[in-house]
C-alpha cells in the first residue's frame, strides 16, 4: 500500500478498523474479529462523523439503545443530521462499520461507545434492511479520488449485544453497565493517529521539498550581475534556487521536515510506552501524551500542507502542472488540516493540560526576562533557542491567566489564545526534538562535517520559528531591535552556508522516482525533457485535430462566414 | 461567459488577443485582425511563457527573423526550452496565436515584440508546416480543467511582415527598424491584466465568504457555557461563527473583499485614464500606474488565495466537500499568484519606483516617529492608520537604503526586502481606497447606519492588517506594548460590532445561488439537505451494489475462504 501511495478504499479498514477492534474489543472480540479482518473477509471502515457533528463526540445523535429481550443493540439515526456522512471506505466497500453511538440503557445516556455493525450482506453485498447507505460524492481539488467517501442511516437496526467494543465499558446480559477505568481510554485510539500523524507530516513535507530543491536548481532564471553566484558559468542565468526570496521560502521548509521526523520518532515511542501502560490500566501518561500529540498534530500538519503548496509556488508556473507531483500530494493531505481534530479546535483541550504545566512567565515588562544574546553567533547556541520558545509559551499563559479573568469572559472566548500556546509549546517540542536528533546523530559517531549540517538545519528550523512570530518577543521587551537584527543575519547566514547542502539534504530521504512522481524533480534533473515527454502522451496529442472540431469548433468560425484571409 | 463561470478555451481569445491587438495593432491591423477576431472568425491565444522562461521577456527563445526578400519573418523556437508552453486555447481550439518573439534583422537583436502567427489551418484545423502544437496536459487540483494549455514549436515557420504589431515599434518594407516612443509601451497591457485582477480578486475572496459566512451562521457546535451568546435558544448548541477563532479569521476576510472591491474600481479608473494619456503618446504615468498596479496584483491575489482556501478550512469537514462550492474556485484562481508576472517577483520592479517615491523613515529609533494612539477609539481615526502605514513603508525603504550599501551586495540579494516594501505599499492603497470609499458613500447620502457599519468593516481590514506586521511596527518602536493591547482590544470591538451585520454583508454581494453553485452557501441556509440531496444524484448511488463488486471486491473477501459469521 506504500507503494501505491494513494489513500484506497481499504486504507482506513487498515489504519483504524483493525487497530481499533484491538485497541477497545476485549480479548475475545479481537480473537473473534481481528483475524477476519486481517484476511479481508470483511471490510470494514470507521464511522465517527455524522452531517451535524464531527470531532464533538458528546452530541452525535446516532443512538445504539439496548433491547434486553432479544439481547440486541437497536442502532438508530434519531434525526436528519445524524446521518453518518465522510467515512471513509463506507460509500461503496464495507461490508461492516465501526460506528460510535450513543449506548442507552433504559432511557438513561451513557455517552459514544463503539459498536460493530454490519452494513452490506457477505452474500451479494447489499445493504440490510434498515440500513441507507452511499457515497457523498466528489471532494475538494480531487482529493481522495480513489476514496468512496460514504454516509450511512439507520432506521431501528437490531445487531448483538456483543457487538460493543469492550475491552474499557461493558454491558452485561442483564443490562448492568460497567463504565471504563479511566474516562478518557477512548483517547488512546485518537492518540495513536495523530501521532502517525506528526512523521507523515514529514514525510509528506520532505516529498514537496525533495522536488522543489531539484527543480529551482535545473531552473536558471534571469542574468544576475553579480560575480559571486554562478561564476564559474558566466554565460548561464542565475539558478532559481540561489535567490534569497527562494531560500527564505524554501530552506526552512526542508529544515521543518528534518524537525517533524525527529518530533515523529520522539511521539512514537511515547505513545508506545504509553499502550503499553494503558494495557495495564495506568493511565498517569494519558494526560501528557494526548496533549503532546494535538498539539504536534496542529502544528505539524499547518506545516506540512502549508509548506507544500509553498513548494508548489516557488517553483513558478510549471509548479502548476500536474505532472510537478506536487499537487496530488497536497489535495490529498490538506484535509488532514481538519480530520482528526480541527487544526484550530484541537488545541482547546490541550491548552487546559499546558496551562497547569508551562511555568508562567511575568508580564510586567520592566521585571521580564530577557534574550541572553549578545552576538550573532549566540542564536546558534541550544539553550538560546530553547528558552526563547518557552518564554514565549510562558508569556502567552500569563496573558491568558489575565484574560481569564476579565469580566463576562468564558473559555470559549479565549480559543484563540489557547490555540496560540499549544503552537508555541509544540514549535518548543519540534525544536528540541531537533536538537535532540542532531545529538543523538553526534553520538553515533556519524562524520563531523554531516553532523555540522544537521546542527545549521536545526538552527535554521528554531531561528526561523522564533522569527515568524517576532511580535510576540518584541511586545515584551525578549529580544531587541538589535537582537532581531542579529537573528535576521544569523538566519541570512545558515541559509548562505545551507546552500551547497540542500541537494544532499533532500537526496538523502531517498525518494524513488517512482514514488515522487515528478516531471520536475526527478533525481536525474532532466525536467524540461520529463515535461515534455509526459504531455506528448496524453490522448489528445494522439490525433491532429482534436474530437468534435467539426460539432463544435466550426459552427463558432463560420458563424458569421468563414474568413477570408 | 460570465454566467459560464469558468475558464474556457477562448477565454484568453477575449481577455488577451482581442484587447492586445487593439493596443498594440496599429490602426490598419486593428481594422483587419480585430473584427475577424470578434466574429469568432479566428480563434487566438497570447504566446509568451516558453518552457525555460516565463515573465522573463527579455530571455525569450523564440525569434522572428526578417528576411528581406520574401518580406517574411522567420518564427523559429531555437532551443528545446524556446518551445511556448502553458498558452490558453493553444492546446486544441486556436487557429491564431500572439506570440512574443524577439525580432532580428540582420543579425541584430531588437528584444521581444508580438506577432500574429496562424497555427491551424481555417480549412481543416490542421497545424500548418513548421509548427508543432498540442496540449501540455492536466493541470494542478483540477483546476483550468476546460482550458487547452498547449505548446507550440516552429521550425523556421515563415510569416508576412504585416503580421507585427505595429502601434508602437514597426518594421519597414526595406527592413528599418522604427523604435516605439517609448521603451515601457508595451506595458501597457500588463498594466490592463493586473488592473482586472484586482477588482477579480475582490469578487473571487467575497465569493468564497459568502458561502463560508452563511454555512457558519447555519453550522452550531457545541454548548458553550455563557448566557451571552444564542441566549434566546439555550437548548440549541453555538453558532459556529459566534466562536472568536471564526471571527478573527472571516471577518478580515469579509473586509478584505470590500477593501479590494474599492481599490479595483480606484485602479480602473487610473487605467483608463492612462491609456487615453498613451493613445496620444503620453507616458507620464506609465511608472506609477505599472507599479501601483503590479504592487496591488500581489497583494492583492495572495489575499484572495490565501481567503479563499482559509474560508474552506473555517467550514471545517464538510468545506472538503466538492459541493461546498469553495474548491473549484480556488484551483482556478491560485495560479494567479504565479502567472501575469510571479508574486514574489513581481514586486522587484516596482519597488525601484517606489523608493523614489516614499519618503525616507529616520531608522534611528531615538528620533524615529511614534503612534499617537493613545486610547482605544484613537486606532479608528482614519488618519492614524494610514500614518501607520506610510511610517512603515517609509521604515522598509530606509532599512533597504542601508542594506543596499553594504560590501559586495547585489540588487538581486535584496527581494525579499523589496518584496516586503511593494506590499506596505499595496496594504496602504488598499487602505486609502476603503477609506475614500466609505466616505464616498456618506457623500452619497446612503443610511448613517449602513456607512456606521461599512466604517467597521474599513477598520477592521484596516488594523487587522497592522497587526499582521506588528513586529516592523514594535521593533523600532512606532507602537508600544500598549498599543499593540489596545489594538488588540480594538479589533475585538470591532468583531463583536460587526457580527450580527456580516450576514448582512456578504448578502450585499448579492451573487445568485446558481452563481456560488455552493450546497452549503446557498441563501435559503438549507445546507444540510442540499448536501444530502447532492450526494443523492450520484451516479454511483444509483445502484445497490457497486459496479465491479464480483470483479474486484469479491475476490479480496473470499482469498482466504468466505467468512462464517
Amino acid at each position: 500500500m506504500d507503494f501505491i501511495d494513494d489513500y484506497l478504499p481499504v486504507s482506513l479498514h487498515e489504519t483504524a478498523f483493525i487497530p481499533i477492534i484491538y485497541a477497545q474489543g476485549s480479548d475475545e472480540q479481537a480473537k473473534y474479529w481481528g483475524p477476519l479482518a486481517e484476511k479481508h473477509q470483511i471490510i470494514g471502515c470507521y464511522a465517527q462523523t455524522e452531517l451535524g457533528h464531527g470531532s464533538n463526540l458528546s452530541e452525535l445523535e446516532t443512538t445504539a439503545t439496548l433491547n434486553r429481550d432479544t439481547d440486541q443493540w437497536i442502532i438508530h439515526s434519531t434525526t436528519f443530521t445524524a446521518s453518518k456522512w465522510w467515512i471513509g471506505g463506507l460509500g461503496a466497500v464495507s461490508t461492516h462499520a465501526l460506528i460510535q453511538a450513543r449506548l442507552i440503557i433504559d432511557g438513561k445516556d451513557y455517552g459514544a461507545h463503539g459498536f460493530i455493525v454490519p452494513i452490506r450482506s457477505l452474500k451479494d453485498h447489499r445493504p440490510f434492511p434498515g440500513v441507507k447507505v452511499g457515497d457523498i460524492g466528489p471532494k475538494s481539488y480531487g482529493g481522495f479520488s480513489k476514496i468512496d467517501n460514504g454516509f450511512v442511516r439507520f432506521e431501528n437496526y437490531p445487531i448483538p449485544r456483543e457487538n460493543m467494543l469492550m475491552r474499557f465499558a461493558k454491558v452485561t446480559r442483564d443490562g448492568q453497565y460497567i463504565k471504563p477505568p479511566h474516562s478518557k481510554l477512548a483517547y488512546g485510539s485518537m492518540v495513536l493517529l495523530r501521532s502517525h500523524m506528526v512523521r507523515g507530516a514529514g514525510i509528506t513535507l520532505a516529498r514537496a521539498a525533495t522536488i522543489a530543491t531539484r527543480y529551482t536548481t535545473v531552473r536558471r532564471q534571469f542574468h544576475v550581475p553579480t560575480s559571486r553566484k554562478d561564476a564559474a558559468n558566466p554565460a548561464l542565468e542565475t539558478q532559481v534556487i540561489n535567490y534569497p526570496m527562494v531560500q527564505s521560502r524554501l530552506f526552512p521548509i526542508i529544515a521543518q521536515s528534518y524537525a517533524m521526523l525527529a518530533a515523529g520518532n520522539k511521539m512514537r515511542s511515547m505513545y508506545e510506552s504509553m499502550l503499553s501502560e494503558l494495557m495495564q490500566g495506568d493511565v498517569s501518561s494519558l494526560a501528557e501524551v494526548h496533549a503532546i500529540s494535538s498539539g504536534l498534530k496542529s502544528t505539524c500538519s499547518t506545516f506540512a500542507a502549508t509548506g507544500v503548496e509553498d513548494c508548489r509556488k516557488i517553483m513558478g508556473g510549471h509548479g502548476y502542472s500536474y505532472f510537478s507531483g506536487i499537487s496530488h500530494l497536497w489535495s490529498s493531505y490538506v484535509p488532514s488540516n481538519t480530520y482528526e481534530g480541527d487544526n484550530f479546535l484541537l488545541t482547546q483541550q490541550s491548552a487546559r493540560y499546558l496551562l497547569k504545566q508551562i511555568k508562567v512567565a511575568t508580564t510586567d515588562p520592566e521585571k521580564a526576562e530577557r534574550c541572553s544574546v549578545e552576538t550573532v553567533n549566540d542564536w546558534l547556541r541550544p539553550e538560546v533557542q530553547l528558552a526563547a520558545f518557552e518564554h514565549r509559551a510562558g508569556r502567552l499563559v500569563g496573558d491568558l491567566a489575565i484574560a481569564a479573568v476579565q469580566d463576562g469572559m468564558v473559555w470559549s472566548d479565549l480559543n484563540l489564545e489557547c490555540w496560540k500556546i499549544c503552537h508555541a509549546h509544540s514549535q518548543y517540542v519540534l525544536a528540541r526534538s531537533a536538537i535532540e536528533g542532531v545529538a543523538g546523530v553526534r553520538d553515533q559517531g556519524v562524520a563531523k562535517e554531516t553532523v555540522r549540517v544537521l546542527k545549521r538545519l536545526s538552527d535554521l528550523f528554531a531561528l526561523h520559528t522564533i522569527q515568524a512570530s517576532l511580535g510576540d518577543y518584541l511586545e515584551d521587551f525578549y529580544v531587541s531591535p538589535a537582537q532581531c537584527q542579529s537573528l535576521r543575519q544569523q538566519i541570512k547566514n545558515l541559509q548562505d552556508a545551507l546552500a551547497d547542502d540542500v541537494v544532499g539534504l533532500v537526496d538523502a530521504f531517498d525518494f524513488p522516482d517512482h514514488f515522487l512522481g515528478s516531471a520536475l524533480g526527478s533525481i536525474d534533473g532532466n525536467a524540461y525533457q520529463r515535461l515534455w515527454d509526459a504531455a506528448q502522451k496524453e490522448a489528445i496529442n494522439q490525433v491532429e485535430v482534436v474530437d468534435g472540431y467539426k460539432e463544435y469548433i466550426v459552427p463558432i468560425l463560420n458563424q458569421y462566414g468563414a474568413a477570408k484571409l
